[in-house]
């Protein structure tokens, strides 16, 4: 599937919904991009639980975002309910300009929805020679450590930094093991489950993802005390804390899920560093890139060939698919014509693909 | 060991290295706090480490600490080789000034050495209703995901939130799932590792701690790539970023160990936040107290009968040992009565303890 045509289709669906052209491109890029990256399960997949909302007046299609409270280098942001991408990009951007004045830039932000993938915002401070970092806190879905219930998010985590030659280093990582969505492939195919990825309604570790998935919860990074599950779950409650608490908006057991019919509250946490209050922007760019090298080059274990620095594989498949076309499952393809055809627009270039 | 007494031994101690009264006494504080919070092996255990370096000008006693580039609410610092804990707070403590006035402060910190438990300067917000957060990088002793070598350091991160009635929220992790003092007490031992925890010299996962502690080294958070390994490897790769690459202190391999004669040049990462920049103190405290209780009160898992908060035990064990002293063990007195002794410091109260 040829990007731009999805990303285009993608902006027309939204601007049927009557979301506005400017915004209706924002949030179709960020689902592209994550399809881009190989992320699909925060990609197009999830175009018809978007309609839905929308259609529903889950999410408002007019938001009027406002600061609430701001300082020189931090804002309060109230999204109004409107689209996570549009918040989240509303945000992300005027803390880098704020972060061009002062060297740095911190934002809470209340009442907005999912918003995708987490870097889709940290990585708009690469530009600017700028750390991003981007957190949000989501639906209950992981046990804290010694606990049982899903009680908070798989709050993720995102830290963009730009480097010289070599590519930005992109962080974008849930903190627990897998998302919910990991379990549910398994569960459709299967599969056992790695033991460490959930527990069951006891709170036993389960390799049996159906039970995970229906009654269970998701282990934070880490996995069971003995193997430092007890960070993942610190780590989830800092994003709840900065995101959740500090903003206002909803946090643990309470912040909404997408897939049910309620209004979702969701905070984020963004945040803009420019290197250069720090330190020249060649130096810190060689040392990156130093860094970066250091990581690769360092010996491999037995039977591997290469090291990975964060965000590569991803920007790998990136190029590719942007060449190549994005592979976009029969199943989820029926779906996006679905929404096509319901909303009318044309979804011609959808069923060409799908007769291949 | 009564914990005032150990605090004034141990501060003598610096101040017959010509350490000024001032930072003996802080330097001093932060090894106790970590044995009353129970984090020995950042406690009094490493004193004569400390001394060796102290002795051998591997730490310069009489540092020049100063801002080598500076906006209202970013800070570099050049900490010229001054003890990590005399750096660190002399940082920490300006950053919270300048958050005073902008809301937030960031600071990196170059030419440093190792600071002993990270919360200790995270904690320093508390009182002033802030958040704090305390990075460092450390000597490496980390595999990269898929690598084999000692390539980055277990750099923890600490994240301290004020709140109300309850007690406040304190991050302090390792981004490695155990230290390597973990792996050598079950070498001393002779018991077997998880084998999440390290690799062998192949880059395998091993239980062999013999194995691990000479040839080996320590797994990130997550173990293995299944179980999310490379979240960890991750985390502790943004930790050199902000305390490495963005102060120009050493990073990866080039940091120094403590263990080594040469020069650390480690670099730290301070963050203060007001959260009264984003929220009323009352609301913000309010929603912490609701955020811990959802979560200490979530259904616990079959054979649990608690679940924690980040320093809690912490925070149980420190009132413990204040009232009731703190536990050295035999071999580690025998340590600081030596030092004591070729210093000329009066050790009577560490050997009426020893002959107990």
């Amino acid at each position: 599937m040829n990007a731009e045509e999805l990303r285009a289709f993608v902006a027309t669906v939204f601007e049927k919904l009557s979301v506005p052209s400017k915004d209706a491109f924002t949030t179709a890029d960020s689902l592209i991009k994550a399809d881009l990256r190989g992320i699909e399960s925060h990609g197009t997949s999830r175009l018809p639980r978007y309609v839905y909302r929308v259609e529903n007046k889950l999410i408002n299609t007019s938001p009027r975002i406002k600061i609430v409270r701001e300082s020189p280098s931090t804002m309060l942001v109230d999204g109004d309910n409107g689209l996570g991408q549009v918040v989240g990009v509303w945000t992300m951007d005027r803390c880098i300009q704020k972060a061009k004045s002062t060297g740095i830039c911190m934002a809470t932000v209340k009442n907005s929805n999912h918003f995708g993938i987490a870097a889709y915002y940290s990585m708009r401070a690469l530009k600017h020679n700028m750390i991003g970092i981007s957190l949000t806190n989501s639906q209950p879905l992981v046990a804290p450590t010694f606990g049982k219930q899903r009680t908070i998010g798989t709050n993720p985590i995102s830290v963009s930094v730009p480097a010289g030659k070599e590519k930005p280093f992109v962080l974008d990582m849930a903190t627990s093991i897998v998302p919910l969505g990991t379990i549910s492939v398994h569960a459709k195919l299967k599969q056992p489950i790695n033991e460490n990825w959930a527990v069951n309604k006891d709170g036993a570790p389960t390799t049996n993802p159906e039970e995970a998935e229906k009654e269970g919860a998701l282990m934070p990074l880490g996995g069971p005390r003995i193997t430092g599950g007890h960070k993942g779950y610190g780590l989830s409650t800092v994003v709840d804390i900065v995101s959740g608490v500090l903003s206002g908006a909803s946090f643990a057991v309470n912040v909404g899920s997408p897939f049910e019919h309620t209004i979702s509250n969701i905070g984020h946490f963004f945040a803009a560093i420019d290197t250069q209050a720090f330190r020249p922007l060649d130096e810190f760019k060689r040392d990156m890139d130093e860094l970066i090298r250091t990581l690769k080059n360092s010996p491999k274990a037995a039977g591997q060939n290469r090291i990975y620095i964060h965000g590569e594989i991803e920007f790998e498949m990136e190029k590719d698919r942007i060449e190549h076309g994005i592979p976009v499952h029969e199943a989820f393809a029926k779906d996006l014509i679905d929404v096509g055809k319901k909303l009318g627009v044309d979804t011609r270039f959808l069923e060409k693909k799908e007769k291949k």
